[in-house]
């Protein structure tokens, strides 16, 4: 393909890319193909000759697209959101056309540098702890990691390596590897898959603790379990904390939770892949409170704050007890400028040794955005899940769970757990929205997240409406709700929508 | 941003990156800034406000430009290629366009069928044993990653979990900390830096073996560390084998290797970042005898494949044991369609649960270049490796280490390593080329890798032109070297370089 060939090809994608984000409310929100609908459509081997991007497009249209499940689209309601944002999508194309890896300083300067700031206009824009930004005179700093999975194994491979070193420097009477046999990790059983995976990965048992009536973990849970393990001569090495949980979007204690950590010698990471977005809006702040008892601290920018995947963003109060732990040089990656402060080698602060430059679409996002949109953007997700929940809640045959916490409401439908199990399997057939379970304290719920692009309030009713209509068509027998409730809630609802509407 | 400004902004970057790609040999390759450049330039806080977009371009051009390393310039011969292409350009943007995670099949049934089939196509592409792909009727198949590093840190910890548990099935005397304690991992001394970190990262300690006169590690080698091992009480679990090392791009004999290791019940995992892209061409086949037996072989596509940061393709023959070794379900994460073989649940088979649609990139590539344009290319740079190294070695002031393989030329001044030192270093000070030195049995190297996105001949020819030039220049005295020489060879090498054009 030649250069020519590529400005025709790169025009029309972009025009394919506004095209499809602009018109995927005509879409169903789920594809209708079945697992190995591709494999008939395309062929076995590589083709020898090469075809035209035309052609491809036309594949991609065809065959690709129908197997999309569009994130994107206002009615996407499952997990969480996954970022999306027009000058994002442009910041992508400009770091594939650099076409640099900056696994250190040399490999390109601007690479590290632009992440050197970007990390800290967005710890300064979250007002989180002067000690965890690059700026402050200190061995603190941020990165931009690929994943909050990736972030929570990290900050589980440091703190694991820095007991062990503790250890050894003040016990001399245990091996390395009883030491390494006798490690333990904590996390609450309301936490991501991704902290149980980190305890695998990381081979240190993770212990799930329970949670209040709020899901969160406090502090007296995690010290209970801390002396059990002592008692049993087991060493703790860290916390991972979760503010907003993907069940629940629930908080955990880190104000209490600091504390314990802090008193016997327990790395506190905190995971606030979904939630940490809102903390720029300084009425979410008292959420985070104690997170300067942190060690490290990693929110999901893809997530919720319009760039797009990947870019986590994670802070250390004092990195360099990752690089102590992660460093291996080589002759091949020295150069003159090592070491200099401003200018971080992040390869040893990651997993891998190459990086993509993601600082870049961070920082052309921040810009054309603007702190002050960033928070609108926040507080409109936020806004839209109330409005959602206030609907649920004005029909009597649903109960919302807790509360709507930023943008995900749980609810359910009063009584057994099987009619919302169904009334979730009907949904999802039915392809409009979509919606994944939650278990809170042993019940089935609905989660509804705001997800998608642009979503409005319009897309909070068509959900709800939906909801509805399944919930009259399917006849879920639900003891508790009489014939004349359900059949005259809709207009009510109706009147509360327009209600939110105004405000 | 509203969607018509994205048109513009996005249709300006196409002709910026096609623009830039074009022109990048009127750059330096290496840019003039110093640590901290970056910081005087930019403000110390995210703006309130948007910013247009054409400013953000504008400062973007004046600020980050001049502090790129230009890997895509053809002057650039530092690491290894990291691979650029138009078709892979606009695949990330089209990805970036979608929007979508697909950590298991319903987040997008394409994602990961299409990561299936195009697995599949390089696969046999590179002609590996039918049991490691998807198609095949076992529990193997292919899997994009981010990196080698993921891949090798991957294959460590699954190998890792798997020795833990054949060890407690067969030997109930020995605890899991006992066990864990005794893993041990091998890979040679000129490995990347990768396999050791993969070895801290795993808690295994990473045994580093030495090599024969080519870089090789040898089976008897490994035999003799296993034995020791087995001897001291220690357990081997993994061994990390090279085809195309980082420092002179030396091939492990996988035979000899793959042996010892199923005598041994050693897990083999296959190493080749940068060289396995060869392997479509079948005259460097030989060169990967013995593959059968490895569990595990990655190499990066993004590498020399035409496909950019990141693809990391990885291979196993039996992925269930991945699974094993990963898997952690929860009730947000189940689907209908779980579980069935043409739809992995690609989230088991990687460390983070979030991955992005990068098969898309891939499949966009693959298509627009075709089987025969991949090997081209791969042919062409090792041709220009060739032309390049015959103008080193036909200047008798230098000698070619080993010889040139696939694309990569290491070359020294004879004598003291001091005089390569000092020329490497004035070279890298003008920033016309760039290349970095290397260790070769205890002498200083200077590694030129065949790098950019379009290299030619006459940029071999100013590559050794301008390292004549430096030479000449900076006096470096070299006693072996008569003055007669000095000043007469470049006239030879012309007539050198022209025939090789003509070849």
């Amino acid at each position: 393909m030649d250069v020519n060939e590529f400005r025709e090809f790169g025009k029309a994608a972009v025009d394919f890319v506004a095209d499809y984000l602009e018109n995927i409310r005509d879409k169903d929100v789920l594809p209708s193909v079945h697992p190995g609908y591709l494999h008939k459509s395309l062929p076995e081997v590589l083709p020898e000759q090469p075809e035209g991007w035309r052609d491809v497009m036309r594949d991609m249209e065809k065959f690709i697209l129908p197997g999309i499940t569009h994130w994107q689209s206002p009615n996407f309601h499952a997990y969480f959101p996954t970022a999306c944002s027009y000058p994002a999508i442009v910041g992508e194309l400009l770091t594939s056309g650099f076409g640099i890896v900056g696994f250190n300083w040399i490999c390109s300067p601007a690479c590290t540098e632009l992440e050197v700031i970007v990390m800290d206009w967005l710890g300064k824009l979250l007002d989180l702890p002067e000690e965890f930004l690059n700026c402050h005179d200190g061995p603190g700093g941020g990165v931009i990691q690929g994943s909050a999975s990736e972030s929570i194994l990290i900050a589980a491979l440091a703190a694991r390596e820095q007991t062990v070193r503790r250890l050894r420097e003040e016990n001399t009477e245990m091996s390395e590897s009883d030491i390494r046999g006798r490690l333990i990790a904590y996390s609450s059983d309301q936490s991501n898959s991704a902290v149980e995976k980190a305890g695998i990965l990381s081979a240190m048992p993770m212990r799930l603790l329970g949670t209040d009536s709020k899901c969160a973990l406090r502090g007296e849970t995690l010290r209970q379990a801390i002396e059990q393990d002592l008692a049993m001569g087991n060493i703790p090495s860290i916390c991972i904390a979760t503010l907003g949980t993907t069940g629940t979007c629930a908080f955990d204690n880190i104000e209490e939770i600091g504390q314990v950590c802090r008193e016997y010698n327990v790395w506190l990471h905190i995971d606030a892949a979904y939630a940490g977005a809102a903390f720029c809006c300084p009425e979410y702040r008292p959420l985070m409170k104690g997170v300067e008892l942190a060690e490290s601290f990693n929110f999901n920018v893809h997530k919720w704050m319009m760039v797009n995947f990947d870019c986590c963003a994670m802070w250390l109060k004092n990195a360099d007890l990752l690089v102590q732990a992660f460093n291996v040089d080589r002759i091949y990656l020295q150069h003159r400028f090592q070491g200099q402060s401003k200018a971080p080698d992040y390869r040893h602060w990651q997993i891998s040794l190459g990086r993509r430059f993601r600082a870049l679409k961070l920082w052309i996002t921040l810009r054309t955005v603007g702190a002050e949109g960033i928070r609108r953007h926040i507080r409109h997700h936020v806004h839209l899940a109330k409005h959602f929940a206030a609907l649920i809640a004005a029909d009597e045959r649903f109960e919302v769970i807790g509360e709507a916490t930023m943008g995900l409401v749980c609810f359910r439908i009063r009584g057994e757990c099987s009619a919302t199990k169904k009334l979730l399997e009907k949904i999802t057939e039915r392809k409009k929205i979509y919606m994944i379970p939650g278990n809170v304290h042993g019940r089935i719920v609905i989660r509804f997240a705001i997800c998608g692009m642009n979503p409005q309030l319009s897309d909070m009713d068509f959900a709800f409406q939906e909801i509805q209509h399944v919930l009259n068509e399917v006849h879920i027998p639900i003891e508790e709700i009489s014939d004349k409730i359900r059949n005259h809630f809709s207009k009510k609802i109706r009147i509360t929508a327009s209600e939110e509407r105004i405000q």
